[in-house]
Parts: structure tokens; sequence; C-alpha cells
């Protein structure tokens, strides 16, 4: 059977948070693990809208946390599937945040997370393949497969042969936020 | 003022945690965001208990979900500084499930938290040294700079001369976590 | 001081949800409760966004429930500001649910919230008024003022003179949902 | 087979809440969706124990918060059946809101929410009717009819013939609550 | 100054909750310590309400719990003040738990806690005393003070002379709850 | 069948917990209830580990809170079985806080919880008994008879012959805690 393809607009989910003092820490700003919690809850809705399936966390790449965020902060959360490859799936995170009445919005991290779909005895089963849209999308999908070799590599289930494939993964790896 | 070292073990701290409903997803299996968010409040009470100060979370490197954990199962998530640069604090965590009525207990994930000191103001503040005691401490205290090498690459702050060094960096990271 | 117009797109804030098992009751639907608070949280972003002031509740007209929304499914909520009246805002809250493994999406409810911005004292204070753009939003924006009208005339706060402006204004709060 | 009439006091059901930091914005004032939610379970237990069968929130009507309330202060909700249709059934709540240590206890607000009751199946069922003892839940029992005429009305699902009717049952719905 | 007397009728509180999932254990009982923990939370509304002051738990005396509660379940918490002694107060906590599908009603436990009021620097502060109206708080009135003595004894505070004055007060503080 | 006897030591359970705002009242002091709450996950997870049987709490000893914790001090939790009787086990409860940028550390309070372990229809079953290792353990070990045939007596379920018994019992029960 094949998978009818879909579009990164397909899965994409947006979400908004207020920051409440549960939230924070005792200066009052966001405790990276809650950040994390919500980004992933967004990934996990995005890869579940692809796959139309239940799916789990199998990994998150470096996350850097550029600025500190503030109690009442408005946290907004964008999400997409940017390719699949047989059963999993790579989800990009873009996170803004916004001081209301100060006026200013800044960016505050991107990651991407990959998840695995499965069936209900809990095993993997393919998804549909991504069909990139836009320039953005087309870039994330192209560089996916170099991400991908490199959490293998980090992950320790394959070798990459020659020392220029690993620093060429290496650097499109570092440079795929920086594009955005 | 020269501020006193301290050892891995006056910041080592342990939680343990009951996967409850709301912890999981569909198919009883933890959310990755939740296992997340556990792993950075303990980072956050260890670099707080090192530093005597309120810290935040700058950054996570890679973290890989190597096993689904189930609903109910018995989460024990231990942590400690692993070494200190100026402001900013490593943290080793390290997660162990255990399903206690099937009897087995195995190793759910690692991660390497980077946490930063501020004082009152949210301004960066330096933090004492890390003095490892056992074999495992000074292993990760010595590769600790390597990995932090390593992410300020990652984040586009520093270049790295030699396509030697980028690669015996790359391949410390990657060997660390196997070590344990 | 004039007070810059703003659109409906500059306030409008779109979240996600899963229905995690603390939100359901016995057989797994959907507190109405729980609901009734995730929009009020949308709304409430939505009227700090727009007045760029912390605001407060002050009213919420009839809300049905159309259909029970179940255990697992994503439900999604947009709102924005349709009108200004000096110091409160109407937000118009819509509210999806879909359960995607099951491939159905459908309309769960609307709402109109009320809110009013204030300062730190607590008090209430004007706010930008509201330039609609799109076909749907200036209907929103016109009917805006009968449901005004009716909402402080079901509160006992003003009398409305003839039997045909009541009912006008009756039958037009009838219809504003239906339109959409 | 007929169902015994119950008495509201029967179906009738207390809570107190304490308004916690996480309950309230930024200035301290509790979350207008947080107490809806309070409500709703309120009304969700009175419903319950009124058809002893799990029930779900069909409708709630017009909502106005009189005044905020802070953090801090003591929340008291009191709900209970005013009458049953068939499947259905009409729940008074009413809210009183106090700050101890300031030694002042208001009026915070009164809604009419609808349930109805499920079987197993999720399917509607019969309910047992309301029989009112004091002069006020009379009066609420006869109102009832008026109110759900008019519930109807707003849904779109009935049209009131004359002019008179209408507006009879109009300012019948906003009599109801200033009664008490 | 001497402060007017309060009723136990003035500081009784009731609350009532559902039993929802994440309050449970694996075979679907409520958490011993969630009950605790409401249980607590009544007795502090109970005690501010009496004093007039922000209290903190000082004790609980021996809860047993007779009978486990199942998810779904109703529980109605009811509390009220027995006795000051200066600055602290002694709150007589009851617990009643309901399955409403199946009709039966039962009694959970019941305990007595111990509060001290507070000022804002958090230093005790004295509390009104209470004038018991019904036979029922007489009796917990008079007795609260052999509770306490040999609460104080357990706490290793004070020696109780004789063997028979000992026994005398342990006998009571067991018969206390029998007899309601 | 006979059931392999466990130390204390493999039933160990650690937890640490940050102090955030909703744990706390108006004066910023942890609720009572929520700790009561949190010293019962440990003590269900630790009798858990030691039946590895799904379990509930049956009983809590007397509890008393020394001394105030503050919000954002560190609590930490550590708890063991002291000895099983047939179906049931008394876990022993400590808990520590601490004030890290204060740089004080101590002792919050102690309790005895009792757990059964129960099948999976919620029937006792029997559990494998302690052997104690350490001075401390031994003490506790043996001492737990003393504490139950109290509890027993307290829950109106026995009683003691001898006035000298009942003394000896009473003296051991308030020693308890003190040696530690």
């Amino acid at each position: 059977m094949t998978l009818r393809p879909k579009k990164p607009s397909e899965s994409k989910v947006v979400t908004t948070h207020f920051v409440m003092p549960d939230d924070t820490n005792h200066l009052g700003y966001l405790l990276g693990g809650r950040l994390l919690h919500w980004m992933d809850l967004v990934a996990a809705i995005v890869s579940q809208k692809h796959s139309e399936r239940v799916t789990v966390t199998v990994a998150v790449d470096n996350v850097e946390f550029n600025r500190p965020i503030g109690l009442g902060d408005i946290v907004t959360i964008e999400g997409f599937v940017t390719r699949a490859f047989n059963t999993s799936m790579e989800v990009f995170i873009d996170v803004w945040a916004e001081n209301v009445p100060k006026g200013n919005r800044y960016h505050a991290t991107s990651a991407f997370y990959t998840f695995v779909a499965i069936d209900s005895a809990g095993k993997p089963i393919p998804v549909c393949p991504v069909e990139p849209e836009t320039d953005r999308e087309k870039y994330l999908f192209e560089t996916a497969v170099l991400r991908r070799e490199f959490r293998l590599f980090m992950a320790g289930r394959i070798n990459i042969e020659s020392l220029d494939k690993l620093v060429e993964r290496l650097r499109e790896v570092r440079n795929t936020l920086s594009n955005f």
C-alpha cells in the first residue's frame, strides 16, 4: 500500500501559552523544562496529524534557549513535519515570545523533534511521505537527511566513512536554524 | 574572591516519579516532553545546589529516548554538576525506569543540560569550580570541555579551526554516554 | 490621546489541546468547564494583545456544546477581537475538534466573551478601536453593538424602549453564530 | 417506568476554593475561565446526584462577573437542579467570594448550566423529575420552562410565535437572577 | 484586647470533589495523599475563617482510611474549628464518599488537624475562642484539651505525671471518633 | 509459598521537590497537605517496590510540622519499609528542607505510613518480610510491633490488657522519632 504524500501545511499546529507563576523559577523566568514539555506536546500533535496514528517521541536535537522568557509573557509555538523516514518523522518546532505591554516580540528558540508512529500494539508503523511546498519547507526537507544521519551517528548507530562527509553534515546541521 | 570548589556529590539530586494517566499518551506511554520537564527540574535543583544561586536553563544536548516508558512505571532521575565554566554549569542527568510488578528495570535515557547562575537582577554571576572524585566524575569533568566547544560550535558562536579537532570533539561527544 | 485602531488579525490567537484523561468525565467526554477555561484563556490573550494591557473577563454569552468531544481528540481554539467599546472588548471564540485516527473534524462550539482592560490599580482603561477587514470581521463588528445592548439589557443595566427594537436585537444575536 | 421525583435539596452540592497563584492573572485577579470550570464541576456533580448517571454539559447561559475576585480569596460555589426535562436538567449555580482578613463577603455571580444524562453508550437517557420545596426552588422550577424555550430559540431550534410571548420569556429570563 | 468568641458554625466549610484519573493509583483507588491534601485545604480555610488570619498546618493526628475510594466517586469533606488554644486551633475534618450510580454512600475517614495563625512576619498570633452550640460541638470542645495534651506528650513537649491521667487521655482520644 | 525477605535498602526511595507558588499559602509557606501528599507518593512507591504489588494507604500516624518551609526551598523526602505484617507494610518517611541561597538545611518532619498490598481484584495479598541491616533499621523493625499495636488500639480494633503494657507502647511510640 502506498501512502498519500502530505504537505507540511497539513500537519501544521500552533499553540499559545501565558507564562503563569508555576511555570517560572524564583526570579520569574520560564523553566526550560516546561517549555520543552510544551514544544513536545505541539510536536506530538503535529506528528499525529501527519501520520494519523498515535506517536511517541524518540529524540530531541540540541536546544538552546537564547533569552529568558518572563512571567506573564505570551509564548507562541508552531510546528510541522519536515520529512518522514518510513516509521519516523522529523518535526520542526519554532518558538516566539512576546511581552505585550512592553511591546517586544522575539524569537525564543527552535528545535527538531523526532517521533515514531506506532500501532495499537506499540509497534512502529509506516507513515506517509512529506511533499514540501515553500522554499523554507523544501530546504528543511532536503537537509533532514543530513540531520538524521548525524543523529544516528551521535546515537552510535552508524559510522560516517570519510571526514569530509562527517564535517559536511555537521556544518549543515549547524547552519539549518540560522537560515531562518 | 575565589569560590571554594565543590564535589559532584555535593550537588547530587535524586527524584522518583510514578507515571500517572495525565503523563501518558493514548497508548499509555510517557510523553517525552513530560520526561524532559522532570529532567530539567532535577537539573535546576542540581545547578542551584552547586551555585547557591537561582539558575536558568540555557541548553539541552541531544536526547534520545531508547524505549517507551509505560503508565504506572517508576522513573528515577539522578543528576550532578560535571563541570563549571565561569557562570555556566554542565549537568549530567541519568534516567532509569522500572516496572515493579513485572520486575524489569532499564536505562531510559541520559542527557547534558547547561544552566547559568544569575543574580537578583537576572545577570550571570560566577559559580564555584567542580572537583571530581570518582573515575566517572573525572571522565565527565575532562570531556566537558569538548562537549562545550562542540555546543558553542553548533550554536554558531565559535569556529573550530582544523578538521581534526572538530572530529575529535565530535567523536568524544558521541562516546561520552556509551561509556556509562 | 487617540489610540491607533487595530485589525482583528493583529489580536488573533490560536491554540491547540490534546484531550487528556483529567480533562474528561467517566465516559471519556471532555468536561464542558475545562473547555470554557481553555476558551477564556485564549480570549484573555486575544484581549491583552489588542489592548496591550492586563484584562479581566466580565461576561460570557450563551454557550452551547453541540457534540461531545472525546478523550485523545485534538481541540483547536481560535479567537480575535470583534469590536471595542471604550474600556471593554468583545472577543469571538471558535472551537473545532478532531479525531485524527478516525479522520473526522467538526465544529464544536462558538462563543462571545467580554473583557475589560485595567491599569495597575485595577481600574478600567480605554482600549484602541477595531478596524475590521474581511466580510466576516465586518459583520461581527457591526452586529457587536446589538449583542452588547442585549447583554446590558439582560444584565438589567438598560431598558430597550420598543418591542420592535428588542426583538430585532434578539433575532440578531440568534443569527450571529449560524451565519458562520 | 416512572422515576421517583427528587427534591432540589437532594442534588445540592457545595464546594469551596482558595484562589491560588495559578488561578489568577498578572494583577492577581481570578481568571474567569477557571471560575467557569469550577462552576461546571459543581454542576456536573449536582446533575450526577440528581440523575444517578454520567452527565455532560450541553449549555451555559449568559454569565456576568460582577466584581473581580482576588488572590487568596475564598470562593464558595453552590448548586442544585431546578428542573428536569426528560433527559436534560437545568442546574442553578451561585457563587460567593470572601476576603477573610478584610472581612468582606460578596455575591460574585450566578449561572444556569444545562446537563444531559447519558447511558454507557453515550446516549441520552431519561432522568427523574424535580419536586421543589422552598419558594425560591418553586420560582426557579416554574421559570425554568421559559428559560428553556428561550435557550432553544437562541440555539435556532424553535420559533416563538408571537412577539408578546417572546418578550415575556425574555423579561422573565432577565428577571430571574435579580430576584435572589 | 479580648477577641469575640466564634461558633463552630461560623468556621464551617464544605467541599466536594470528583475522583479523577490523576487522583488514583493503577487499580483506580484514590491516593491517600491526595485525600490528605484535600482535607488539609479544607482545614486551612476553616482555620482562616475562624482566625481571620493566614494559618499554617502544625500537626495532623492519626488518620485511618477505612475503605478505598474509587475513580469517579464523589468525596465530600466538611470541617470546623473545635477549640482554640491561644495561637493554635484544632480543626475536625469529616470525609464521606459516594458512588452515585451504585447508590452507596459511606463514611471514609475523620481527622484532627492543628493550625496556627500567623501575622505578616510569620509570627504566631492569638485567635478568638470557640463557643460550641450543639452537643457534638460541645463534646469535641471539651475533649480537645485531652487530645492536645496527648499531642504535646507525643511530641515530647510535656510529661503527663500519673499513669492514670495518661491512660485517661489515651482512651479519650481513642473514643472521640467512634462517638460520631 | 514463602516470600523472599527484602532489605529496607531494596525499597528505599528518594525524591526532591522545589516549592512552587501553587504549593504555598499567602505568606509563602508550603501547605501541609501538599507535603503530606508528596510523602504519601513516596510511601506508595516504597511499598510497591517492597511488595511488587499495587498498594493503598491505610493509615498515617501523627505528623507534626516543626517549622514552616518556604517558597523556593528544596524538599527532600526519603522512605523505606520498616516491617511487614502479612498484607500490610509500615513505611518510614523522613523529610528535610533546604534554603540553598541562605545555606540552611533542617529536618522538617518524619512520619509512619501504613500501606496494604492488593491483588487485581482489590483484595489484600501477603507481602514479603523485611530483613533489617543497619542499627537504625533494626530499631525501627523491632519497635514496629509496638507502633502497630498502638495503632490498632487507637482504631478501636484491639484492647491492651494492662496499664503497664499500654504505657510501654505509648512511650515507645513517642520515643521512636526522637532517636533519629
